[in-house]
């Protein structure tokens, strides 16, 4: 659509700026405009005072770099938790998605995005000084690298194991595999290769 | 996602407030939320300024209730249109998807919504009487109904066409039938049915 098209300059300018969001196209973002002008004021003021509290207000753990409310996360302030293990993953959505399984226990350190020549991200962007920092300094036995099995994920778990090498803490990667509950007839090949390639041995 | 999962509270209140817009559900705010946090902070204060200025701002045109930034929208103070006709739709974005079409150059009203019983919007809830008003101080010759081939929408229709019988006016509805580009084996068979009862005479 014609930006001159649009009934009114405020109109223009909030479509304009909810569709710098990822996935919202202009025409989502008029949706969305028409509706909060059909709802209560309150809605808007509250989603807008929202959206400022949460991008100025958000501080992040000191010691995993996790989105937090305090100086130190919610996880690793916590007593329950098995500080000898570190899992180490590319951005907060990782760390919501493995909590939510419930079958991790130990601490977790957010590199804040992962080894991409493509997008000029380099290792010096990342939080991985501090990661051999609390490697070195803690009582760590274990780093496990929860990362993305894609190029870029891959590239990076090969960084880290280079640079984790010199000290003595075991280095694992969570399993690759056809999923649970996926067809083995419509796994892909490569997944399916490189999971005959990394058997489990039963017996 | 349980709400005590999330790693900070002013991440729960924005992904709360966000999931309220239509369409976007708990885990796409959280996308959105933590999207904002790795943006630069005058992203997030700007579409927060643009979202309640425009809910606070906007103002709607006192002849046609079509969003306006003036007393009078841009299409009503526009000299060149033709004050003639009038077009009733549903709400703004009947508006502006009729003026994409560049077929149109007479004046609009808009209702503000449609009848629905269900939804409990009864006609006092929408601007008829203004409309009223309109056709009967100005010299309208011809309102169209712009309104969706639904049973709301035809209901809608049927209560303005009993209320507008007592003026002079024309009335009209926009065509129903198979769509530009359809293909008739592929049109839903109350569509086609529609379609050759209502069929257009050539010669």
């Amino acid at each position: 659509m014609n930006p001159s098209q649009y009934p009114s300059r405020l109109i223009e300018q909030a479509v304009e700026e909810i569709s710098k969001l990822p996935g919202i196209g202009k025409k989502s973002a008029l949706r969305l405009a028409l509706h909060l002008l059909k709802r209560p004021e309150i809605q808007s003021v509250q989603l807008a005072s929202s959206i400022v509290k949460l991008r100025t207000e958000t501080r992040f753990c000191r010691n995993c770099h996790m989105i937090s409310d305090d100086e130190l996360c919610g996880i690793c302030s916590s007593k329950k938790r098995d500080e000898s293990l570190i899992c180490v993953v590319e951005d907060a959505k990782d760390v919501l998605a493995i909590e939510n399984t419930g079958q991790f226990n130990g601490l977790y350190h957010v590199l804040g995005g992962i080894i991409s020549p493509m997008s000029g991200i380099s290792p010096s962007d990342l939080k991985i000084d501090s990661l051999l920092e609390r490697v070195k300094s803690n009582e760590v036995q274990e780093v496990i690298l929860g990362l993305s099995p894609t190029m870029e994920g891959d590239t990076t778990a090969f960084y880290l194991t280079k640079k984790l090498k010199e000290f003595s803490v075991k280095i694992s990667t969570i399993a690759r595999g056809i999923p649970i509950g996926g067809d083995l007839e419509y796994t892909d090949e490569i997944t399916l290769g490189r999971s005959i390639v990394s058997r489990v041995t039963y017996k």
